[in-house]
């Protein structure tokens, strides 16, 4: 087989705070040869996930990437070569193959074959990590009941925007929160919640009250810092706080500090829980097949922000942090 | 029958910080006829309360007590007069009877009759709020497994000594926050702690990485501020953190501010549960009978911290708070 040259990135240092340009590194180099069990991809789709950053600081982080790796990334490809039996040349596939051309890989990095007849950018979006962890955090810890207040942060993001329209299919009363009006307009007509807080230019703790009657039932987070700060105050008794992310809040070592929850919690008996997907792994197609289902219902609609080239990767990552992006992230390669 | 002279503690005052001597009058009044419907109860123990501080308090409470009021307290007492069929004269009763030396209520306010031949007295503490408080929250929020480490503070206490014990039961490696060498002392002889911490004069954070080697499962805590801060550094994988008090926060009015929790919460995957017994009555006879069980085992011994008269009473919620007692705080009456 000829030698195939692979333009891949590479980190070449760690960020302070969001990682961006100078801490990655285009390369060419060849692709490996094909060991036994392993299985070669050609990769069509990279992602750009706002996790990444964690995965790049080196501190209280659950799963660090480390400087001179290729840069960590779910991807979708196509099979190309293997010599396993699970995988043959032409199979699509989404898993862990980084920000590269070619990824030569054992069966484990794969998350799952793609089968169907949905497009396939698709499962490293609403059908991939965004949409599985709206599904699952939502479904596990936020526990939604018909007639509750569903509140999101990040509400046209990836992730929120999946949470929202999940919470309404359920019967819930959803309020989103985003920056730009842009971002209400697709909030509302697309993703179909009840109340949009522009948290740039509306009197959030008013808009909260005006939109939030019976106070906050389930607060799905992506962001910490003021803007939740100001939701916390709105919970109803009982109410489930998903901290899925803080984005927000760009360092957080040494430890920044807010307002004191302990006493919210208690008065409101609310609880506050953390998610991260991957502890959730054995349960992920049983929602992949949940989100497929509310996609075919037409309960369920998507954006994906597609920009063109391996070269447009390191950047994304800041553009994410600086609320650029409308929808899934997505670098497309040719 | 003869008029009856009622000694009994009215609120005169809402109190800034904790509630003192000032916020209260001692006031003799007649005892009110017995209604259809009514039952008289002469009261034998009075509670106090770190809750009475909340209930005293305007600002985001969940159960106000008014200025005018006689003082709200659980009181074991017997019943000398009924005109319901629930009740006859001389039944003991645990109930709502506030700090007074007679109380007509209607059966609603009484929590329990009291039966068997543990000491009436216990029905306030270890079998009362505070043993019914640690035995539904370790179970419903904290839910620990045999082998997994659980610290508590205000270990010494009626409610954390029991946590402390029930844990220990449970097959816990129990770590107690205390104040005192003599609270150490009955933390480790009486409550059988696996490890005990002076809050006061041991170095917190490494006492507690010694005694935590494996991190915190489950923190029940009674106190938040800077002790909670150092606990929630080392909370392990999955943790549950049960806030059933705020004790060491004299002010939650304007909101005080301390370290951020959100990146610890999601790093950890942990949970932060607020817990008020309130919510739970349904199921308190359940947990009372366990608690039974568990002192006729010997799993469960308690302190109770007596003292003689009504006029003990305004000045008892202030001790509380500056950590003088050492197990149930209770007012005898003769």
């Amino acid at each position: 087989m000829k030698t195939l040259n692979n333009e891949c990135i590479r980190v070449v240092s760690r960020p302070t705070g969001i990682p961006s340009t100078e801490n990655f590194r285009i390369v060419a180099e060849a692709v490996p040869a094909v060991a036994a069990g392993q299985v070669l991809v050609r990769n069509e789709w990279l992602s750009v996930e706002p996790a990444m950053r964690g995965w790049l600081a080196d501190a209280n982080n659950y799963a660090s990437v480390q400087v001179g790796e290729v840069m960590r990334s779910l991807c979708v490809g196509t099979v190309i070569e293997s010599t396993v039996d699970e995988f043959r040349a032409g199979d699509r596939v989404m898993g862990w193959f980084g920000w590269q051309q070619y990824a030569v890989v054992e069966p484990g990095a794969v998350v799952q074959k793609i089968t169907g007849d949905l497009p396939p950018s698709l499962y490293l979006g609403v059908l991939g990590l965004n949409g599985v962890t709206a599904a699952t955090a939502l479904d596990k810890i936020g526990a939604p009941k018909p007639g509750e207040t569903v509140v999101v942060s990040t509400a046209a993001g990836g992730v929120g925007s999946c949470v929202g329209q999940l919470a309404k299919a359920l019967g819930c009363r959803t309020v989103g929160l985003t920056s730009t009006p842009e971002k209400v307009k697709a909030c509302y007509e697309q993703f179909k919640y009840d109340h949009v807080i522009n948290y740039k230019t509306d009197d959030i703790e008013q808009s909260l009250k005006d939109a939030c009657p019976d106070g906050v039932d389930v607060y799905f987070d992506n962001t910490s810092g003021a803007i939740s700060d100001t939701v916390m105050q709105q919970l109803a008794i009982g109410a489930r706080v998903i901290i899925c992310g803080t984005a927000s809040i760009q360092k957080w070592d040494p430890q920044p500090t807010g307002p004191r929850v302990e006493r919210l919690l208690l008065t409101r008996r609310a609880r506050m829980q953390g998610f991260i997907l991957f502890d959730h792994m054995d349960t992920y197609g049983f929602y992949v097949g949940q989100l497929e289902a509310a996609i075919k219902a037409k309960d369920l609609t998507y954006r994906e922000h597609l920009t063109e080239g391996l070269e447009t990767a390191p950047g994304a990552i800041a553009e994410l942090y600086r609320g650029e992006n409308l929808g899934k992230r997505l670098i497309r390669l040719s």
